[in-house]
């Protein structure tokens, strides 16, 4: 175990040149852990001569990320590219077939393909690892994989994007609304190229996928998820909601039923004073819930250089040690098929409506309501200067299927002025 | 590595019999987890016949822990009996000497005798894991050695005795005083045979003094740490500090300064709204800083058989998977010497003093301040019925020494009732 581990790395942006720095830098620090020299013997990026702070020139450059992944004098491949397909994925899968480890910060391509790329790293004995993937430097996906091993994992849950995240709770402290705060995300650089990755849920999405993948030992599936971003939000649901005691967040919650796996990203109320609803900006935090441990919370910076980069050498380290894990925490050939799709575990909802000013108006949502089975916990009426009354209803504990029934239902009482919004409630 | 893993376990108190359900539960699981069957050998304890609820009889029984640490059939020893030395040190010696791997819960021997451990397990090849040694369920010890082994750790925190944590927000919840609490705590058996390990800061340093040897390299030291127990904690003390926005917490805090390692275990301010301060009744919190990733809290149970047990397992699981990692995360032979022991870090700090209703006697206590180089941030006397007016000072960042200094001072300007309480901010 002496010789040194050889890198190559694909994908010189902020993360790639994190790394690049970290190794650089703490070299003796990384041997001491180890008991490894780490050396990085090519790199590949889309372009060669743009200013990255830092000079390249004693690694060998390779053009194609895939020539990078064939060579033989590469022990670790670390793709650091990102794209659901195209050159990440044909590099990947070159990788694996010349036989190299695979650490990889990429959840869309592993959302996607990681079940058929962990069946063939480990048909070689391989090991893919992706820790920066989920929730940036905060070690979530060892402390599910590993710290938890001896627990039936009950729920996950977490808020996975940060900028998501931010916009949410700059709503709720300006009052500023969806549309300039995303503008403002957009002019940081806080947004994916597609933003739609962001602000629609599927680049949170795409972590939820992994972890459930190792939570409840099932293959990777994140088209049976639920998904729905925070585009909808509207500065009048993030007020009432904290009128009651709640914050909205971009939660996702995976669970195991006996139906099959529930894997839901969409925005919640959380209550205010938990650790969850007291999250703010682009922190991250992911909930992993165990039969014998309870609830751990883990929480830390989501993204950025330093976090990301931190989880990509923590991947490295570990191989560097010797420890070579599953993919997803069992052999990939014993990984359950994802049965069901829908969601059926109750739960409160919140939903506001706007009713026409009608005598019996109120009554008549009221018997919707009933009729579809969903019984309210508590409703009121606000004041109102036009035509137009706000009415804000919490349910009990509903089943999905009866509120979107209801939801159908109310439309057609003909007392109502636009779409009514309902969101879930999560009394984490 | 199909062959079994056959493991020792010794002490059947509550953790240990929750790590025997779980592997007598979770067989299939953790066959599936780890890819090999997990046997237990022999067990011991203090006493046979003693009804814990399962029945034992398919375990050898071995009536001396030391005679079941040199069973030729085992491959891992458990330790579970606890105890800084006596037959829970001399049978993990054994075990070691008889070249077997240790999984333990013990933080007392480790932060008395953990680097000798280390060096003599490392020597043979062998491994010890203690997850279990510190806060429970949370898998602190791996996100640390593991998850952050990118970083230059800046500083380790934490709340880690739910029992003080227990009393400090029941005096701040219901307003009794730290006497009735303990009382409580007594009978409810939230407190060790020795109380003082809870109350007297003792146990959370023996767990401080594990996390501070892999987040800098040290030689486990537990004798060079500042302890304070919170027997001196008033209640008038919880609530001024929660009339200024804070909260008082036994609070960890472990960093590396230019003139060697400081570690302090003391009540300490907090921000009420802060993770740390938010912390209720007996739950933990580690909050890691490394220079990469930034602050990750790790927030859950820190005792319970279903918490700790599913520590242990982790380490037994970590094993059964063929991960081999150093005891502190580099070789033993490799860590440094603590240098020193005092504090030299500045921190702004709490005073609560007694004056006696003097002319002049404030000018007094801050003139004394200010020649001890104190300087103050904030300082508020309070209305008062008798002859003794109550003063609080909050200070500037100031040096402990500069402080002590000032608090010998102050009684010789003879305007004092009492002794002054003084306690650290931690700004986290």
């Amino acid at each position: 175990m002496t010789h040194p581990l050889r890198l190559g790395i694909a994908g010189l942006g902020t993360v790639g040149m994190g790394v690049l720095k970290i190794l650089h830098e703490k070299q003796a620090l990384l041997k001491r852990r180890t008991g490894r020299s780490i050396e990085i013997t090519a790199v590949s990026a889309r372009t060669k001569d743009k200013d990255r702070g830092m000079a390249l020139n004693e690694y060998t450059w390779e053009e194609d990320p895939v020539k990078l992944a064939q060579r033989d004098d590469i022990d670790i491949f670390v793709e650091l590219m990102g794209g659901q397909e195209g050159p990440a994925l044909e590099a990947t899968k070159t990788a694996i077939a010349r036989g190299k480890d695979v650490v990889t910060a990429n959840k869309a391509m592993l959302a996607h393909h990681g079940h058929a790329l962990a069946l063939q790293s480990e048909e070689n004995g391989l090991v893919i690892r992706f820790e920066a993937a989920v929730a940036g430097g905060i070690p979530v996906i060892k402390s599910l994989t590993e710290g938890l091993a001896g627990n039936e994992i009950t729920r996950v849950m977490g808020v996975m994007n940060g900028t998501c995240n931010y916009i949410l709770t700059q709503m709720q402290a300006t009052g500023r609304g969806y549309d300039a705060l995303f503008k403002e995300c957009a002019d940081l650089g806080f947004l994916e190229a597609d933003p739609n990755l962001d602000v629609g849920g599927i680049d949170a999405g795409h972590k939820l996928s992994l972890l459930s993948s190792i939570a409840f030992g099932t293959q990777v599936n994140f088209d049976k998820m639920e998904i729905e971003g925070i585009q909808r939000v509207e500065l009048e649901d993030i007020e009432q909601a904290a009128d009651m005691g709640f914050r909205i967040k971009l939660l996702g919650v995976s669970q195991m039923t006996e139906r099959g796996l529930e894997q839901r990203m969409s925005p919640c109320l959380v209550p205010q004073n938990s650790p969850l609803g007291e999250l703010e900006g682009g922190t991250n935090m992911v909930v992993l819930e165990g039969d014998e441990v309870g609830q751990i919370f883990l929480r830390g910076a989501g993204a950025g250089q330093g976090p990301t980069s931190s989880a990509v050498i923590s991947d490295i380290v570990e191989i560097a040690r010797g420890t070579r894990l599953n993919t997803f925490g069992q052999p990939a050939h014993t990984l359950q098929k994802v049965r069901s799709a829908l969601s059926f575990t109750p739960a409160p909802y919140y939903i506001r409506l706007s009713l026409l000013d009608k005598p019996g108006a109120l009554a008549k949502i009221a018997t919707v309501l009933g009729q579809a089975g969903v019984s309210i916990d508590r409703m009121r009426q606000y004041g109102h200067e036009d035509k137009i009354a706000p009415v804000l209803i919490v349910t009990h504990e509903t089943v999905p299927q009866a509120l979107d029934q209801a939801l159908l239902q109310i439309p057609t009482t003909g007392v109502l002025d636009g779409t009514p919004v309902a969101l879930r409630i999560e009394n984490v």
